[in-house]
């Protein structure tokens, strides 16, 4: 008989995740503070639109208060710049969140140094991401910090296990290195960073007890790369054509789910996986900002 | 026969970092600026004193303008942060490094944050710990931007090795894990991060292309943790009991240097590796910071 991996179901530790949430803003309000997230949607991205519309309607269902902010194609720098400006100072917003990629004539970094770093709920201002590094409280970014807490919940506590992260981007791979090794709750796991430079990528994925795939490459992980009693949390989400499908593509992670499933402990699916883990650590950061403004 | 292992001459590359250096500092002068370095000292810690001297000697030896701060071990956190404002404002001064560790009634986390990040030569402020991640331009803390080189320049280069670092420290572990797995000159490698939470250590010691020790644990490493053909770079510095010697102790590294030596393809001893080269990369980033601010 051959094995089948456990399924791990990010929509439902997402759900306790949000149920638990829903605690904190029931108090925050009875002390009179509705938690704000405003999130800047600038152009007409479908995949941007699709992930803004998903974030801010699940802040609505947890009771926050939250707005889009929607702005042309060709809005200037120095536009962009005075909306960040104006919700900086409105005291009733708690959490600022631009959604990226901006259109290519606008400078990122420099719109992401002008948030207020206190209101800064992806973790990308530069203090923010120094305050990581150094362990210190911050804001640390969604999808890592949603990672980290899917192992902890499903029972694959990083303590004491080799990890191996595929992947080194600014958003996932790199904090994620950090988050995992540092001592503390979901920590102290070793961490091996890999990358387009790595030589012989198979020959560090076998020894996984977490594989973490963050590369952006479509299944490319093979069941046969990996150990067989493996976790593996798959933060890919690619498009790939399929004219089977009503929409002509479908969703596929940078894991081949087929060939792992038959071969590990336990598996993310995609979607349903990490996805939903993200929007709700960013709704966990949102509201720690109301609660860390409402101290000040 | 035993085969030898090359011993890397790390006081000889710090000379010639240095030699190199004394061009752009001529060069600043004749545009009428002295790079100048100030140094604050807050007690009598004797190994403080030791590497305040070395620093500031370096730096007069390059022609830059170095002093010293001296405040003694009863100083007010309100004191030191009056005194780091005075630096932060006075233009005559570029680079300020505060000498750690601080007494203990001191956090020394707000001193740091408290220098301008423009000045902050050690590179521990949040801002440039977060540029840092961002593989933007920023000062690269002292001891990994010297590993780095000394990699570099002794032939050994990173890109394409499996790099294992012991040791998770905010300023060595962490910063060199990021540095060496991120694109660009010195990097590209694969880096696994080991430290005291790791389970056989030895199982990844061994695979190491490169092996960086900086675990604060005199001779943890052994020769029979290591590859043959492994590079060897001893971050630690450690006093140990010596009756035979004059003073009583004497300093070792992290790695056993007698066992390693007999067994890998090249080694730095301590003294005389990571140390000299942790000043020659003060005195860069001290020329950097006057080079930025001049074009200020």
């Amino acid at each position: 008989m051959t094995p089948v991996a456990q399924v791990i179901d990010g929509r439902r530790i997402a759900d306790d995740i949000l149920a638990e949430l829903a605690g904190d803003v029931a108090a925050l309000k009875q002390s009179g503070v509705t938690p704000s997230l405003s999130v800047v949607l600038v152009g007409e991205n479908p995949a941007s639109q699709i992930y803004v519309r998903m974030k801010t309607r699940k802040a609505s269902e947890l009771g926050l208060k939250s707005d889009t902010v929607t702005l042309p194609q060709n809005t200037s720098q120095e536009m962009l710049l005075q909306v960040i400006e104006r919700l900086n100072r409105d005291k009733s917003v708690h959490a600022i969140l631009v959604q990226l990629p901006l259109p290519p004539r606008i400078a990122e970094s420099e719109i992401i140094n002008a948030i207020d770093p206190d209101k800064d709920v992806d973790g990308f201002h530069p203090r923010n991401r120094g305050l990581l590094i150094a362990a210190e409280d911050t804001f640390v970014p969604c999808t890592p910090l949603g990672v980290q807490e899917l192992l902890v919940r499903s029972g694959f506590e990083p303590a004491g296990k080799h990890v191996v992260i595929v992947g080194r981007s600014l958003i996932v791979g790199k904090p994620l290195a950090l988050i995992l090794a540092q001592k503390g709750r979901g920590g102290n796991a070793t961490v091996t960073l890999c990358h387009t430079g790595t030589q012989d990528l198979a020959s560090f994925t076998r020894q996984a007890d977490i594989l973490i795939a963050a590369a952006g490459q479509p299944e490319m992980i093979r069941g046969n790369m990996l150990k067989a009693d493996a976790v593996v949390i798959d933060v890919g989400v690619n498009r790939i054509s399929d004219p089977n499908s009503e929409k002509g593509y479908r969703l596929v992670g940078d894991v081949d789910f087929e060939s792992a499933k038959k071969r590990v402990q336990a598996i993310t699916p995609v979607p349903g996986g990490v996805g939903p883990m993200t929007i709700a650590m960013l709704m966990h950061n949102t509201v720690k900002a109301a609660r860390n403004q409402m101290r000040q």
